[in-house]
């Protein structure tokens, strides 16, 4: 009599292999095999846990931006006031992502799979709207806005560069946009 | 006695080429064979032209970076005073891309490229300085810096967003940016 014994950390496993995979060889060269062998699952439990790589990816991509989403919530709301929220949104301009290089591939992985097809963006659609939230404990709505892409903008051009960007950068373009004076 | 026929336009269809399969099923799918077949050359011209697939890429992306920055450049070039050239940011951060749904995937491949290997960031570098000098003509250094972050944070958020953008938010983004209050 075989025991069926459910596995309930290996769907998640999955899902944590899924990121790996991409940040090693990107969302085309992922595969239910690749995925599979670096999970340490075997090949069926793929299709078992998920209809297809557009499942998995979703999930994965999904996981990956909640996770980014939340640590940026936590920066926000350990700032104390608006002055603390300014330098800490400059800091998270300057610094290396939380999770290094890694964070930054498979955030351009996301990004090439949503501007290739629309289907995910809600993703990428519910990744800015809970950086707006948290910027907005602080700033009203449209400065939120606009220090998101801010920030966007001058972190991606610094880890895309090859000469060092001066933090001072950071500091003038977070102080224009909390200006208000337009 | 055979003739050697040389077909100058022929390495220049490959970089076209490779430009279109990117687009297609990005830098991983791309490959000496389906370039060739997309260029319409043998197999042979592939490696009769190029050292290899990293050469043909940064051809390619050079190639589509340049262009991009050449537009940018006619634009800034066009407005007679600084406050033309604020409209111009403006509209570059609310208006579809020259090249539509195909430059936007092409920007993210080309980042996702430089985002896992650095020693594709000089193309990326060489960009970001043509846009920072297109800007120069109207707006100091550092300004110019950051209305390029600004128009690339503002018009990626756009792009990869299900919601409509309200224009008003690129114009103000570009007031506050230029305002040099601080």
């Amino acid at each position: 009599m075989t025991v069926r014994r459910p596995d309930p950390g290996r769907r998640d496993r999955i899902v944590d292999a899924c990121l790996d995979v991409v940040a090693e060889v990107g969302v085309a060269g992922a595969s239910h095999r690749t995925i599979a062998a670096a999970a340490g699952v075997p090949l069926g439990s793929m299709t078992y846990h998920f209809t297809g790589m557009r499942e998995l990816l979703r999930e994965a991509f999904g996981r990956f931006a909640a996770a980014a989403a939340e640590g940026f919530e936590r920066r926000m709301a350990a700032a104390r006031d608006v002055e603390e929220a300014k330098r800490a949104v400059a800091e998270v301009i300057t610094a290396e992502p939380p999770g290094g290089p890694r964070d930054l591939v498979l955030t351009h992985e996301l990004y090439t799979l949503a501007a290739r097809d629309p289907a995910f963006r809600d993703l990428t659609n519910a990744w800015m709207a809970a950086s707006r939230r948290a910027l907005e404990r602080h700033f009203d709505p449209l400065t939120a806005r606009l220090l998101d892409a801010v920030i966007e903008g001058m972190a991606m051009h610094r880890a895309l560069d090859v000469e060092p960007h001066d933090p001072a950068a950071a500091i003038a373009a977070v102080e224009r946009v909390t200006a208000r004076s337009v």
